[in-house]
This record gives structure tokens, sequence and C-alpha cells, in this order.
């Protein structure tokens, strides 16, 4: 997944933002609206799904004494102009992947996903059960916002490809789509790293102007049509191992809301996280099986292209390693996530490879 | 776990369920009490606070116009009676393990966990996005019951033995202790297969009585102290791979409410299971490294035993077939299961399996 691919449906969204002028919340009769803006485009599966689940939910458990209007990538202001519109009051929350704010701090690649970390599990354990929200917390602080995790794609796939991978060498000289962290992970075994918009990869891979491309996994990844010019699928990838989606409120819009109103935030947003984590797996599902009967072969990356993946992802976060808040959520993050990878894979990792096998799944 | 373990605090159950009569729900001031029963011991970490969370989350969300009494097992009802509790009308919801009420329908089983069913994760894959719910709900029609999930322990450990299990012969004659379905099938290898509460197994263990034991897994095993006794821990079992907790309200209670209420409950409940499944992975993983600090050896079963577990589980879950409802809860969670499995293990599994290894993790 990546920024730009969600402003298709958002051309006006420049020209809204300068329109419009800075919006208080709706207080009327005791009842009160929030305008969220989101980094998706109106309808886009899964991620405006998230999105619309927490304004939903939020209405329906106040009885609409608090609402959300959702203002999708160019109803109010572009996908990538939400950051900036909450922090100034503009709108009133946003719902996003918080690794497009990389550049106001590096350390909101760990809300969404880092190269070799977290998967979707691991990453909930540590948000709610270790420092994970202190730390988007206190990221927060810095820029006026109240986070928390409101989704997930679950692991995303490594890609399309038209012909195996053999090595990492592979990828010298390779055309590739891949956005984030992961791309400039992805660069350092020579691939070509593109990061084209959504609307434009399947003519990109359609023209040959790009060798292979990653997307989301199988449910939206078969929407873009991909299998229809390549046939070789990697349903595993390094890049987004569990892509958290976030929601963001104005600290000071937050601060003014009732106890019970906050409350209503953080839990819509955490069940949403879990409700959209099963959404894209759900879906996910079917597709792959759809996928492959229609003839796409699923394929693994080899050791050797691991090996040289996990190189690149270390030293790509190597390079933030000067910010001291950025270093103190890494070491915590892995820290957390090699205790609970332990446990994950001495119990149900091994339950799960033991009864597929005798089950025959 | 087990039903009557959780009972130890419950001694006045019998006696105070007898003397209470029909409890309507309080309504003063437009603010309204339910009360929870549960068939947890005041305080039992991890089940206790599912508990605890759903009802403090509906309290806070509502400024407590509706808020949740919350009666551990034994203060109002003992443990196995919150069912009949519930459909009686004597309390508004209960907390607890449906597979405790097996009894009542054989298909409660699979809300909580059956052996060689699913993990937690492709639980609710299933429940929130395939029919998992809708077969929760048309149970608790026959009952007056509107039921959600509202917990989950995780992949439950296969447990500590003595020495070390070389095949299935090896629990032939062995006196373990394992509740419910998985019992079932450990019996169907010959063990001799006890149902002690759990507050009798460490005696049982210490005094050669049982010759090994499953409880839940390294956070409550280490409490119990089991280590202390046996030094082979098993961390996968094959019996409860991902055991839901729910939260059942009396329907027509649950009628009465406001749509802002129900959705309230439904919400506080989806959130506490993910809340839940995170704090057991977050407390197992710090255990496990404990317990193996503390010499205790962790093994994971070989495939003989996989094998003949996954024979005596297929046939345990056989014997219920005859049921229609159960038939056909049996046959789409089966199917589900594959599916989410057959994604799992493509995307994440392989993902998780090359970052560890990569990582030494």
């Amino acid at each position: 997944m990546d920024r730009r691919s969600f402003l298709r449906t958002s051309a006006l969204g420049g020209t809204a933002a300068a329109a419009s002028t800075l919006a208080a919340p709706a207080i009327a009769q005791g009842r009160r609206t929030l305008t969220m803006v989101t980094t998706w485009g109106r309808g886009l599966a899964g991620v405006h799904d998230a999105a619309q689940r927490v304004a939903d939910v939020i209405g329906a458990m106040t009885d609409g004494q608090l609402t959300v209007d959702l203002k999708a990538a160019g109803e109010l202001v572009g996908a990538f102009e939400v950051f900036d519109a909450v922090t100034s009051g503009q709108a009133d929350m946003y719902h996003g992947a918080d690794y497009y704010f990389v550049n106001q701090h590096p350390g909101y690649a760990f809300f969404t996903s880092v190269p070799f970390g977290m998967t979707a599990q691991e990453l909930v354990n540590w948000y709610y059960h270790g420092k994970g929200h202190q730390f988007h917390d206190e990221l927060g602080q810095i820029f006026g916002l109240k986070s928390f995790l409101a989704g997930n794609t679950g692991a995303q796939a490594g890609g399309w490809f038209r012909k195996e991978i053999k090595g990492p060498e592979d990828f010298n000289g390779l055309k590739f789509r891949m956005p984030g962290l992961g791309g400039q992970a992805l660069g350092k075994l020579g691939a070509s790293v593109q990061n084209l918009p959504g609307s434009e990869v399947y003519q990109a891979l359609a023209s040959g102007a790009i060798d292979g491309t990653e997307w989301i996994g199988p449910w939206a990844d078969e929407k873009a049509g991909f299998q229809e010019i390549t046939k070789f699928y990697y349903t595993a990838g390094f890049h987004e191992p569990g892509a958290g989606l976030s929601v963001a409120v104005n600290r000071e819009v937050f601060d003014s809301l009732t106890p019970a109103q906050q409350k209503v935030i953080e839990i819509a947003a955490a069940e949403a996280h879990q409700w959209n984590l099963a959404q894209f797996l759900s879906n996910n599902a079917a597709a792959l099986r759809r996928l492959q009967s229609a003839g796409v072969k699923v394929l693994e990356f080899p050791q050797s292209v691991w090996d040289a993946f996990g190189k690149a992802a270390q030293e790509t976060l190597d390079e933030y390693m000067s910010d001291d808040l950025f270093r103190a959520i890494r070491e915590d993050y892995l820290a957390s996530m090699r205790e609970s990878s332990g446990w994950l894979q001495a119990s149900e990792g091994v339950y799960r490879r033991e009864r597929d096998r005798v089950l025959g799944f």
C-alpha cells in the first residue's frame, strides 16, 4: 500500500483545503459532531471500511450524542494533508496509516509497520499491554494529537513478479513498486524502487514500465487485476507484516470531550482494529483460493532472499537511530517482539503447524 | 482450564442462589444496573480480568447510565449456575467459558474451543466475518440469551509431565488431568483422565495421584507452581487452541435496552476479546522465559502424538454429529478454519518463520 494511491478520488483535495476555514466542533442541543478526515479514497476496500467502522460505532454507542462526519481523502483535505489538518484544528480527527507521517517523526513508522517488524498480534500485545500506546501518545504530545490504533491490514503480501525469484541478485536492477521503509530497504538490494500511486500500477505493469509490484494482499490485489499480467505471487513479504491504521484526535478537542466520550473513542478504535484485521483475513483467504484456481503460482522467497531482506531492513532502521525517541521506541519494540514471538512460536505456531499437517490443510 | 477449579472461592454459591429472588434490572433516575454473574472466582488472573474489563468499559462509556454489578462465582450463584441464573432472569448477564454449557447444547463448545479447532485469530475471523456470531445467536435463541465473544486465553499449553513423551503409547495408563472434549479425546489414547478442580491439582501432582496436568499457559501455570514438581513442559497442546470467553445477556433484558446500550455491550465485549487475548500473550511470554530460566525443559510432542491427538479429536467431535445444529456449526467452522489457516500459513506464517530465523529469535 502507499500514500499517493489513495489520492485517485481526491483531485479536489488541495482546493477544498484552501477554501475551508478552521472548523470548530459542532455543539448543538448537547450533541456534538467531530469531523474526521482520512487518508483513504471513499469506499477503498478495508482501509476506508475501518474509518467508517469507527465513525459508525461512535455514533451508535452514544445514540448520536457524539457523531463523526467522515470526510474521505479530497472531500475536505487531501490524503497527506490530514496530519496538518488535525494538528492545526482544521479537522477534529483523522483516520490513516501513521507511517505516512514519518517526515513529521520517524517513530510513527512503528504504529503502522516497519520491515521485519511485528505481526498484528504482536503489535496488539505491545500496544495494549506493553509500552506501545504510551509511545504513540508521546509522539502525539509533540504534535497535539491523541492517537489510537484503529485498524490493521494484517501481513501484506510480498507481491507480483514476472518470473521466479531465486536469489537476492534477482532484485538487482528490477523495477519494482514498493513505498516506505520497505522500499528503501529493497533499494539496498539494487532494485530500482518506484513509488507509483495505486491507480497507475496496473498500467505500469502492463506496459513493462515496472517488472513487479506489491500492493496489500489477495483481496485488494485481485481487485487491482495484477493476476492478469503476472503469475508469480509471493504471499509473504518482509515490508509490512501487520500494518496498523490509526485514529488521531486533536488534543484540545479530545480534552474538551467528556470522559465517557473519550472512552467511547478509545474503545471504538480498539474494536475497529480487531474487526478490520479479521475483515482482511476473511477476504484474503477467499481471494487467495480464487487466485490459485485462476492459475497464479503461489511461492515463498528462498532463505537467501529473506537473509538479504533482513540485513537491508536493519540497515534502513539503523539510519534513524540518531533520534532519541525513535531509538527508545525501536529498542522497546524489538524486546517486546522477541518475547511475544517466542511464546507464539512455542504454542500457537507449533499447534497450527501440526494441526494443518494432520488435517491436510 | 476447567469448570470446578473456579469454585474454590464459591463455597456459598448454592446457598446464595437459593436465598436470592428474581432480580429485575435496577432502573433509577434513568440509570440502569445489570447484574453480571461469572464462572470465575474473584480475581482469577486473566479470566476474571476479562469480565471486569467488560463491566468497567460499559460503565465508563455510558458515564454510569448503564453499569454492571459484577458478582464473581459464589457471590450470587455458583460458577456452573450462571447459565440457569441468566436464562431464568435471576441475573441479567454472565461472563464465562461457553463450553461449560455443552450439556445444555454441545454446539456451545465451538465458542470456547474444541480439540484441533481454531486459534484465536481464526475464531475472530469466523465470528465477526463468517457465520460464527450468527450460530452463537442461534444457540442463544434456544435458551433466551444474547451472546458475544468477550475474552480469549489464546492457545493453551499441552501441560506438565514427569518424563518426556516419545509416542502416543506413553499416554496409555497415564493419570492426567484434562477436562472437557480434550479430556474425552485423551481418554481414547488410554489415559486415565481426571477432572480435578484447580485448587487440588498441585497437591494431586505432588502426591503422585496424577502423573501430569494441563492448566492454561505459562502465566497461570507458573502461579500454580507446577514447575516445582514436574520439569517437562509441552507449550503446544491440542485441546484448547484459542479458548474464547463469552458474555451472554438475558434476551428479554437485552431487548429492553436502548439500541445505544445494546451497541455498548456488543462493542465492549468485542474489545475485551482483543484486550484479554493480548493480556494472556503478554504475560505468557514473560512467564515462559522465567520458567526456562528455572530449568523447565520446553518440548514439543512428536508427530506420532499429534497424529493420535488428531484422530482422537475427530472421533470425539463425531460423537455429537447426530445433533443438526452441532453438525451445521461444525461444518461451517471447519470450512472457515481451512480457509483462514491457508492464508495465515502462506502470509504471516512464512513471514514469522523467516523473520525469527534471520533475527535469531
